[in-house]
């Protein structure tokens, strides 16, 4: 028998509880020896709960059972986790955890204290929820050479743009409702401003490119400014518009390759396999120098669903006791290139009396009006990089609004 | 170093050699150790091929060279490749296939004999070529009940009923066209009967319910009677028509669960991650407990893709030798339910004046015509057994097309 701690009794961790209580037989199965919780650390007691019982308030009951083989970290942010973690990790614990925050920022330095216990550091749940897609990059894509992982890594904020596209409603009113059904946060910014988004591309650029990805460096903006207007063009261009959160290697003939990783709004084209991926759901676009184009698509979050990516880690952690798996992160910063200098089309709103010297100044093609915006016209620019986007743009004084397109 | 020999140099094996050698370095660090090539066995020899001076005629060069740890088996069929396999198992080598025929009739017995041998015997590239999707089903999802896995499991078929569905064009002459382009066999019967994606979802079925499902067991129907008329008709619903490899459970109270398993065109509404998978793309759809909706999207077949995810096998053998993985795939037989008891809704054709004598007698809702097909009605019948649908439609002897509606 395996016993486990499960560190937070919240959103995940009472996940986590449901998960292993319902599918018990087959994952003790899976696992090769039952797996049962003993502890569950939280301040709060729960009263009535069946775990109120395993409940305790003191971190060092956990550390110090040799019985716990497994500490599943599901409470979230920096503090106390990065110490629970280390001091699991010292105590030869494995550690499974769903805390993006931490493992983007301190992912490498703890899977190398895990290598050096011999024990596992697994975190398939802190990006694109219950979507297996770390595991994938790290024991399946191993013959790749990655060159992009682009993915659609927040659910709130592709509820928003999906319901903004499918009623035409404001930015502002589809986040009220969403707040409204408990699918946004009442402090919604780290969701809208593209900041959770930001921490899991750091986490999977990372784990792709075999260096860290500092999510500091990663330019990142959030879809506050997305307006109905913007989704109305978008139509007649038949894309979609999504928060793209994206790792790229560019490669030419003769140069060092130059990275580039960003968080913001890309207008996306039908046929894209990431262009019909709507509501909550969560998608993870790869492309590698011999498979070219994967994906990988599910609830990007919820209780259930990353909880069990949380078990799917423990099982993992219990087949490989003693040895530690895989995972090439090398803790050795990886120097991105500066956004500026990327190269990409960018879609432009103008009033329509702008519309002839637009197209001539930005190189554009493809014009169009629309009946639910009239006054205005869009067009898509010709390739430039951002840097020569952004004089033109200030030159201009007029363009209503850009978003990216992505290629 | 890790010595493998390649058995077979046609389209996958000269992929696998291929792989090799363009990400070489990314590979031996993924693998710990440099992976070599040192056989290639094939009944031709190559002069002007670089692999020529490594071509071997008889197998028992390799069996008898203890450097030879890993064997690459993508000469594909069942014969000699089983006596192959077998061998190496039982000589200690472990064998990375993209052979979905020898997986399919014999899968639960060369993995039994591997781990008794301590080796490996792995098969990511016989379903869904380059899509991670057993190593994930084998490796992530084990916190989860899997009561789906539905498959777009056969490029050429996905091609030409793309095509049909773009153009128009009826089956023979997209068939021809696809041959033309070697998109498609000069013999298709495997493809365009479903007999490749029946042995892909028997593998696929057994590995996510864990006992052994039978590929003979499978009611499978391939792609030859759909007629651009279905397909205007599918559009007017405003759904796609695939040919549709799927494995179900059916739980239900106080029951045994009942599994089915099926290979036939199915119709798939908008908004199914399957939907819009066009083209020579393959992806899988798996429906778990907790996880709830997740797919895999990618090249289901070529040779590099295909290759890459053998050689992907081949890091995981290196990484993992002298330990077997865990792959639950129980000799035991899975009892499929008759299929004509599955409960579904269909699609079907009917003439114009029967309109209202086929919908009161299929209890249809949603009747609609079509001016590509004048003449005509189509309706989507309410959801009954295969069974009663069957008497229906032999009482009615006036239904000019049927196919089942994916729920």
């Amino acid at each position: 028998m395996i016993s486990i701690a499960v560190l937070g009794y919240g959103t995940v961790g009472s996940g986590v509880v449901k998960v292993i209580e319902t599918n018990q037989e087959k994952i003790d199965k899976k696992a090769g020896l039952p797996i049962r919780v003993k502890y569950v650390l939280d301040l709060r007691d729960f009263p009535g709960d069946p775990i109120q019982d395993k409940i305790v308030h003191d971190y060092n009951v956990i550390l110090n059972d040799p019985e716990v083989k497994i500490v599943v970290e599901v409470m979230g942010g920096l503090k106390p986790a990065y110490e629970f973690t280390r001091a699991a990790l010292e105590a030869g614990k494995s550690v499974c955890t769903s805390n993006k925050e931490l493992v983007a920022e301190h992912g490498s330095e703890l899977l190398a204290l895990a290598r050096e216990k011999n024990v596992n550091y697994l975190f398939e749940a802190s990006c694109g929820g219950g979507i297996p897609v770390i595991r994938p990059i790290n024991s399946s894509l191993t013959a790749e050479d990655i060159d992009e992982v682009s993915g659609i890594l927040n659910g709130t904020t592709n509820y928003i743009l999906t319901e903004m596209t499918e009623k035409g409603s404001a930015f502002e009113d589809v986040l009220k409702e969403a707040q409204d059904l408990g699918y946004a946060e009442r402090n919604p910014e780290a969701d809208v401003e593209g900041y959770d988004a930001c921490r899991k591309i750091a986490i999977l650029s990372s784990l792709a490119f075999g260096k860290t990805v500092r999510y500091e460096d990663i330019y990142t903006e959030g879809i506050t400014k997305i307006t109905p207007s913007d989704i109305s063009f978008a139509k007649k261009f038949d894309m979609s518009i999504k928060l793209l959160a994206s790792g790229h290697k560019v490669t030419e003939d003769g140069k060092e390759d130059k990275y580039y990783a960003m968080v913001a709004p890309f207008m996306i084209r039908r046929g894209h396999p990431l262009f019909n991926v709507n509501g909550v759901f969560n998608a993870v676009f790869i492309h590698g120098n011999m498979l070219g184009d994967s994906m990988f698509y599910g609830s990007g979050a919820g209780s259930l669903p990353t909880a069990s990516a949380v078990v799917g880690d423990v099982i993992d952690a219990v087949r490989h006791i003693s040895r530690t798996l895989f995972v090439f992160w090398d803790p050795e910063k990886l120097e991105l290139s500066d956004h500026k200098t990327a190269m990409r089309p960018f879609f432009i709103r103008v009033p329509l009396d702008k519309k002839d010297e637009a197209m001539r100044l930005f190189n554009a093609s493809d014009a169009v009006t629309c009946e639910e915006v009239p006054g205005e016209a869009a067009m898509l620019t010709s390739i430039m990089s951002e840097e020569e986007f952004e004089k033109k743009f200030n030159e201009a004084g007029y363009v209503l609004s850009r978003i990216r397109i992505n290629q």
